[in-house]
């Protein structure tokens, strides 16, 4: 086992005590297992990233994927990693045993990918690629799509992908160019041919399975031969990089996106129809595209956060190691002018500093995910996936802006040798910085949880989720090593909730202006909500020094974080035009 | 000329029109230039950035410098950047006519290499180094070795080095084992044999030109044999890669340190003495090397703020190109359900958001290092070195840490395409990385700020900084458009004083353990003070768009910006010891 993957101690703790696990595992959908079958899977994972995902890390960096004239290659080591992950039936983990899986919870399916992530976060996009596009077909898809396009999948044999962007649409899916001429029907539904060109295509083709199921968005023109305006016309298709026959689909790879980071997984451009036309199959209905992708997407969101927050976790795993073992300088008080030896890093207030912000950005991300997993698992209470909806865009964007600063600080603590490729925490810092852009960037986030979340959402999302802060507050206030914590907690609760009605007389463009913001504000937000409730469960676990770390962290988040809540909320609240008034001609 | 350098109009405007380029040019050390000159050398360095500078830009990334059997080599085109701005006499500008130079004011040669710096960083490295290697031994050298080590630098035939930090001794050079045994004395001076490694060692080692001058610390052993504990007995060396016989020098590369960025610069482990000892020259007196050191360090230390003010504006010249080509989306008040055009994203307000923080980080950043290289323009007046040495910590690290941030938005801003290597933007977050490290890092600048320059000091140089920031306040109150913006700096400064005036009675572990978010505070609080002191000048100059930007720059800084220092200084006031208390087994 390796020291800088995610302490299986903390796992327990998460997903044991926090998040109560047992009471899970007592509900009829997952009564089949026990704590031991969990614990039997979470050693599994931390080995196998140990044993295959881990030694890749540095060559994935180092030796990125080709085009050649027969498609993609990576390198054998990640092909290696995928299969092996494949061969112990890891693919299949979540899914229902009607379709070959082991019907486990996402929370424990969650916590196994977080170890893959932390060990070689471009390795693991495959996986999760895979078993959300899987997801995705198994829910809309019909029987005869299922067995063709989900089942190898969850099997490991073929890979999937999500073909949103064009070169010309990125956050703007309504301008998608993608389109879907209807071909007939087959026992594969209804089949049409796809041309147009998809960007930014995450395993879009590859040497590691031999197929690949292409999940893509396109526009069936409407009567009149055109493409309809607006995202009304969007449906979804399934495009295999095989056809049934054995023959190559009409996809072919155009390029590749040479990335700062995340190097370990191909990133294409992908033609469609360069030869007549790409064979796809109609997913639900025309039209229905967007909100069937919408299913994916969100997985994506918060496996995206799942990932910054691994990768921040690995990194202060890495800065935590260094600083026990660098001598450099002397206590501030140590007796001046006398002979002394240089002191591990970590006794420096400074450094500390930054081990406690990595602290509280890095578990306290992977809290977050995990908390959102376990509503996932609530699967049929309307109440769950409510706060479920309200908090995704915070999965998505907490961990990819403080994951990144995380990292930022894991080379600092470095130092010079931060800075070298000798040490993991300059790619670890460069990989994480995709977070923030896919799967809906920062600022699209802030208008998914403002505008849709809550300007024009009933406010049950926000009813539940100020009930489940209140019930933490009430147990905080119980007990004295948490004293004060409630009430900050309350204020910042409050004051969102002014700061939001405030913005309702306003008209859209303005009340969304400083969208960002208060995306920052709510977030901060919701992680004092989870740190003040995790040293609850803490509190009343102990006082060893794991349960004292936990306790310790969340003051340090009270006392250097949850303030910046005020900060944020009072621009917003100022309703300034001071960035979307600024004219052009002024930059 | 290249778009994505700095503007000539904002570089006439921050020293012709802020920093009153012609005053300095009135006093009898810059009389003999005039104002056509500073344009012609601004001119020429503009053409020569963009057309030797820029275009070996991505190839110092893609081909770092290697080891071969007879030592480093660099790609061509840096070698060639480097000798056509020798070729110009640009290593001269800021020397005295007495050796070769023009004499150029500091605030010239600054924004010349600003220029330089933007187009590309690391190749500018080997300039900025060489002349401040050669402005060290001008100051401190006898006329020998002035002749021997200076004159080469200032003429571009030889590059500097410094060789501070060693494998184990970075930030306390307290601990330097580099030993110096005396071996006579010649017409260079007292002569010294040196042994040991030295580690982080920039330019240590190339084919860009002949010879290499290292300056060296190193200790000098006492009559028992034994190096002296503690900093006092330290002393600097001119260790020529060459001697004057022609000879190589004892001096070995014995690895490059591989970067995340920054890489047209080799960074060597140089082994000094595996053949018996190099041959150093002592400069000034036995135990005088960290002092005289120093100079050099600090206009490091300056330099360093320059570049990475350099790269954030670079970043953020691409990022406006950038957002006003690229269309995306429609405004939140466009009708609904009407076919439209997708807008340039610089209309969106988060883009616009992104861009005004690149422009007050850029921006403000270039103008608070140009502020300090107009003090370094005063040489004799005890008030300005005494102003200088408390705004160099903030000259260090406001830019670094926050000319980042500038890079990370400029990637933003280009979302996926920012993240590959085809833009220039990640490169430039790449580059940036390495200052807030390197000439000693944020930490150890806020340990300089908050101990020696603050707690430690006589508080002279508190007292004249708040003289000009009250001038600056008292002219900001008789302009309309800037009105409340002098009572909001007021009380940041006064919030700094009774902060200080509360640590003062705490034991100097207590008193310094959040140095680094009071140097956050500072700093905020320095670049505050340039932005209402650039508006001021801004508003009684016009209304036109450039003129109004500064004005918008400044309103965005203290609606957004400014209150930051309020929650900092919070912190720092309430003197938790959250960071230093925290027992090394909570992590």
């Amino acid at each position: 086992m390796s020291d800088v993957l995610i302490p299986r101690r903390d796992l327990d703790f998460l997903l044991g005590d926090w998040l109560c696990l047992d009471e899970l595992l007592r509900t009829p959908k997952f009564a089949a297992h026990t704590r031991e079958d969990v614990a039997a899977v979470l050693d599994l994972s931390e080995r196998v990233a140990a044993d295959l995902f881990l030694p890749a890390y540095k060559a994935a960096d180092q030796i990125e994927p080709t085009l050649g004239a027969d498609g993609v290659k990576v390198i054998p080591q990640i092909a290696d990693a995928v299969s092996g992950y494949a061969d112990l039936g890891l693919f299949a983990a979540g899914f229902d045993e009607a379709l070959g899986g082991m019907a486990l919870p996402s929370l424990v399916c969650t916590a196994s990918l977080a170890q893959f992530m932390a060990a070689n976060l471009s390795a693991s996009a495959f996986v999760m690629l895979t078993t959300a596009n899987a997801r995705l077909i198994a829910a809309f898809g019909t029987p005869a799509q299922i067995d063709s396009f989900a089942r190898p999948g969850i099997a490991g044999q073929a890979t999937g992908t999500m073909c949103l962007s064009e070169p010309q649409a990125g956050s703007s899916l309504a301008d998608i160019r993608t389109r879907a001429e209807p071909d007939g029907e087959d026992g594969l539904g209804r089949r049409f041919r796809l041309t147009g060109n998809k960007m930014w295509i995450s395993g879009g083709d590859h040497d590691v399975t031999e197929d690949i199921v292409h999940l893509v968005l396109a526009k069936v023109p409407g009567a009149d031969g055109q493409l309809v305006d607006g995202t009304s016309g969007i449906s979804l298709f399934i495009v295999p990089k095989r056809l049934p026959s054995g023959e190559r689909n009409d996809v072919s790879v155009a390029g590749l996106n040479h990335k700062m980071g995340y190097r370990g997984i191909p990133n294409c451009l992908l033609n469609l129809g360069e030869r007549g036309g790409a064979t796809g199959w109609l997913v639900g209905e025309v039209g229905q595209g967007l909100p069937i992708m919408f299913q994916m997407m969100n997985e994506a969101r918060i496996n995206v956060g799942l990932g910054a927050a691994a990768v921040a976790y690995r990194g202060y795993r890495h800065a935590l190691r260094y600083a026990g073992e660098r001598l450099q300088g002397r206590a501030l008080d140590a007796p001046k002018g006398q002979p002394s030896a240089p002191v591990p890093i970590i006794e420096h207030a400074d450094v500390k500093r930054m081990l406690l912000a990595q602290k509280v950005y890095a578990e306290g991300s992977l809290a977050l995910i995990f908390y959102c997993a376990r509503l996932v698992d609530q699967e049929g209470d309307a109440d769950a996936a409510e706060l479920l909806g309200l908090l995704t865009p915070v999965a998505k964007t907490w961990p990819s802006e403080w994951g990144l600063v995380a990292n930022d600080l894991a080379i600092q603590v470095h130092g010079g040798y931060g800075y070298t490729r000798d040490f993991d925490v300059e790619q670890l810092y460069r990989d994480n910085r995709l977070n923030p852009i896919h799967e809906g960037t920062t600022g699209i986030q802030a208008l998914d949880l403002l505008g849709r979340k809550t300007l024009k959402s009933n406010g049950r999302g926000y009813a539940l989720l100020r009930e489940r802060i209140d019930a933490t507050i009430l147990k905080a206030d119980q007990i004295e090593r948490l004293d004060g914590y409630g009430e900050l907690l309350a204020d910042a609760w409050d004051h969102i909730a002014v700061v939001v009605e405030g913005l309702r007389p306003l008209d859209a463009a303005a009340s969304l202006e400083n969208a960002t913001p208060f995306l920052s504000a709510f977030g901060h937000a919701v992680l004092g909500w989870l740190w003040l409730d995790q040293a609850v469960v803490a509190a009343n676990l102990g006082d060893d020094a794991f349960h004292r770390g936990k306790l310790w962290a969340c003051r340090f988040f009270f006392e250097t974080e949850l303030p910046k809540v005020e900060f944020w909320l009072d621009f917003v609240d100022s309703h300034s035009d001071v960035a979307s008034a600024a004219p052009a001609d002024i930059f």
